[in-house]
């Protein structure tokens, strides 16, 4: 290898010899014979996907045609992503046959990969002995993931199957609260010694048969294991052997008590664009790692937490049989039962005013859906501000007046045309300023209610997601009905 | 440094020897003096957050005082991040005043961190200058994430200021489309050749000066800069001088095509749990590389977009100015509008029959309300599904059939309560019969539109999140009216 060849290498566009940026040349590139061309297409990988529709086509018919080995062929390929994603849109009794055909080399993966109902019945299938193998593969973080989920009667038993090693550091991570920083860190980590130089560190990596599969930093440890500083990977390999790692190590990194809640955990990752961060206890010492993967994981979560809470959904995925998730979603329905009962004795007040000018039962509901909807556009923008801590008490007056400055904005946009075209359609202007009326004072209370319930609930430490919709819509229907009704009867009766 | 050393270093546990798990004896730990505790306490991070309500007052009370020296001295020990922070939360005035005392030295990754409306006003705030000075110091994904926001005219003045070499970089990377896997990508790689080992490779890294400043593999590229293999560090640093890489780099790693949608990308991590992956163009060269920390926000942004969505705000955050909000917000409220206006001509046909009847007015909207609740539910689990490729062509009619039935089972619970309710309120058997025909009848209606209607406009290519909101509210509150105002006058006049 001559010098050149590893400029080439390094930089290979010449002309970027002045920038630290490694250029790819782009440009210039795609002017190869035809078969050239066809040749590096085949060398492409065709989809990002590995479970395509002639896959998945072909699996469901070697099913139909019960041939296990064909099942087998066609699923050991996939990688196990995959293979979770086949097995979760399969039906009861196909996805059966189908653990039966790959049981002898299931994929431990497969498990983690699994939501959670499908995940329950596949553990099933299989049964606490098969399941305690492939707990014994997985990560650390992994094997606590699957376990924390399982009924504790097969969760006993899986326990009970894993060798004594294992089931000491799944015990432990179960220890750790749920959903804390204890049950998401990876115990595999790399320690070493502070005395050690570059190279005894390297010499040891190459010889060392306990390393885990994967890592991307070394955490440097005192004797009592406690954490002193971190080196990346890279900066390990860019520096000369006699350096002390104390040398290169990063002090400036941050350690994250075990019982520190995910959400806390995923908000600084995010705050910081982190890739990883040790986890330490309070003497100082190296329990774990939680990588940004993880944290991928949580993050997606926690919105879609926020996501289905704001929708009125619990928990559930879309694999649940249809008694679970009518159970699942009774709660919202049962709120919004209620909050359209009290709406419903409001109106019971004017049912005389209603007798006499039938319109207003025409529009009442008009002013309740504008104040309903503006009020959760500004609990959905509060709850995730609060979530993502870009809403905290130093600017929370300034949100609150910015939304009532747009409920009042908006209100009297609405409240024009709305009253112009009630006005218009029953032939009476005391018609139109009465809705003009309600629709302004529903709208900015809408702004109003919007952001104070959210930070009302946050404040008592209930989740505003779950509960800020049903508070926001009831005071919403029971302001809009109120203030058009009564509006009504004292100027138009 | 002995081998006992070692030993207790990467394996602190002598228990655990027999697992390939290191394990950090959290048990034996905590039986320090109180003085070491103490200690121990010092040395550990207060808060995983710098900026502080304390650190924030004394920026504010620095602000207020006109002391930008203060200012400074506080502002600059803060992560880039928790700057960012401080400067979204402060009003104009004091906003630019913190601008003005930190321009000197003011780090580049602030910008990085900044919504998009406060990022514009610093931007003009800094000045073209100093803005380009910024970009290029950035890395190429951010640079150009940067760049792509600003408007025509500072982008122009921004690009003019940049050093030839960035411009060029930065100019390639807007020639991709909007959301694209070629805007996501770092074009920061380490490309070596393939036939050199692992020694020749160690040597390169600690002898180049063009290295980026993190990364966590290399990529393997033939004379054409034709991608043939990634090889992690961790693998690097555990083989044997001699080694050819060719020998220890993976080739099972999947490629994305730059013009690739940043949701597809975003998918592929997420179901393979991928932690970076390399863009090439046709031609199979390597153009840069996607990293998890990026696909992190993507994840984040489409979900938080998908939740927006269903909440019936466009894009926008709470830092901008109440009108601009309020244009945001106004295309929901014109759906709602339109909505009630075409639920009100529904009810005006009855108005017959709510003048004989007034306990029809009374009730109507709770059938509305939960049709449409019960639907949004739906909504909101479809939306979601099919955003995350949990739904699909091969399990569509299944969804389908197991939200007809969760809608069944919820409108017979919900019609026995509320029918036996009517029936009561009103000592009338008949509107309790017609509540709950009109209740069954309105919430599996809304299973069936709630699947449907996201179905179909993704069919489209239309995005479900925005539009099934108010399509469903439509159908569920004009059939929720008429069914039930329909049912009363059929039975009950």
């Amino acid at each position: 290898m001559t010098g050149s060849d590893e400029e080439r290498a390094a930089k290979p566009d010449a002309g970027a010899a002045d920038s630290h940026l490694l250029q790819s040349g782009a440009p210039g590139r795609g002017n190869g014979t035809p078969g050239e061309a066809a040749a590096a297409r085949r060398r492409m990988p065709a989809a990002l996907y590995g479970l395509t529709p002639p896959v998945e086509a072909a699996v469901m018919a070697a099913i139909e045609a019960d041939r296990p080995g064909q099942v087998r062929a066609l699923v050991e390929p996939l990688h196990s992503a995959d293979v979770a994603d086949l097995i979760e849109r399969l039906d009861d009794e196909p996805r059966g046959r189908v653990i039966d055909a790959i049981r002898r080399r299931f994929d431990p993966e497969i498990l983690s990969y699994l939501d959670d109902s499908v995940r329950e019945q596949v553990v099933e299938l299989l049964g606490a002995q098969d399941v305690a193998a492939a707990v014994k593969e997985l990560d650390s973080d992994d094997a606590v993931d699957l376990v924390e989920d399982l009924d504790d009667d097969i969760r006993q038993r899986v326990l009970a199957a894993l060798p004594a090693a294992e089931r000491v550091l799944v015990e432990q991570g179960l220890t750790f609260p749920e959903e804390s920083a204890g049950r998401l860190m990876r115990r595999e980590v790399v320690a070493i010694p502070r005395a050690w130089t570059v190279g005894q560190t390297i010499d040891f990596m190459r010889t060392s048969q306990t390393l885990p599969d994967d890592f991307t930093e070394l955490f440097i440890v005192d004797a009592d294991r406690k954490l002193v500083g971190m080196v990346a990977l890279n900066r390990l390999l860019r520096t000369n052997r006699p350096v002390r790692v104390t040398d290169i190590m990063a002090t400036d990194f941050r350690s994250i008590p075990p019982a520190t809640d995910r959400e806390e955990v995923a908000n600084m990752f995010r705050q910081y664009g982190l890739v990883s961060a040790p986890v330490i206890d309070e003497a100082g010492a190296l329990l774990g790692v939680i990588t940004v993967d993880d944290v991928m994981t949580v993050i997606e979560e926690e919105t879609e937490e926020d996501l289905m809470a704001l929708g009125g959904v619990g928990e559930g995925d879309i694999h649940a049989p249809p008694h679970e998730t009518a159970r699942q979603r009774i709660r919202w329905l049962i709120a919004t039962f209620v909050n359209a009962v009290i709406a419903s004795t409001v109106i019971s007040q004017f049912e005389a005013s209603i007798q006499q000018i039938v319109a207003l039962a025409v529009l009442m509901p008009i002013v309740a859906a504008m104040g309903g909807n503006a009020g959760m556009q500004v609990v959905t923008v509060v709850v995730r501000a609060l979530a993502t801590k870009h809403l905290t008490a130093a600017n929370a007056l300034r949100v609150v007046g910015n939304e009532l400055a747009v409920g009042g904005i908006n209100g009297v946009v609405f409240a024009t045309l709305l009253g112009a075209l009630a006005a218009w359609w029953f032939a009476s202007p005391g018609i139109g300023l009465v809705l003009a009326g309600a629709m302004v004072f529903n709208m900015i209370w809408a702004g109003l209610a919007g952001t104070l319930i959210p930070l009302a609930l946050a404040r008592f430490g209930l989740d505003p997601a779950i509960g800020a919709g049903p508070f926001l819509t009831t005071t919403t229907d029971v302001l809009g009905f109120f203030s058009f009704l009564g509006l009504a009867t004292l100027f138009l009766l």
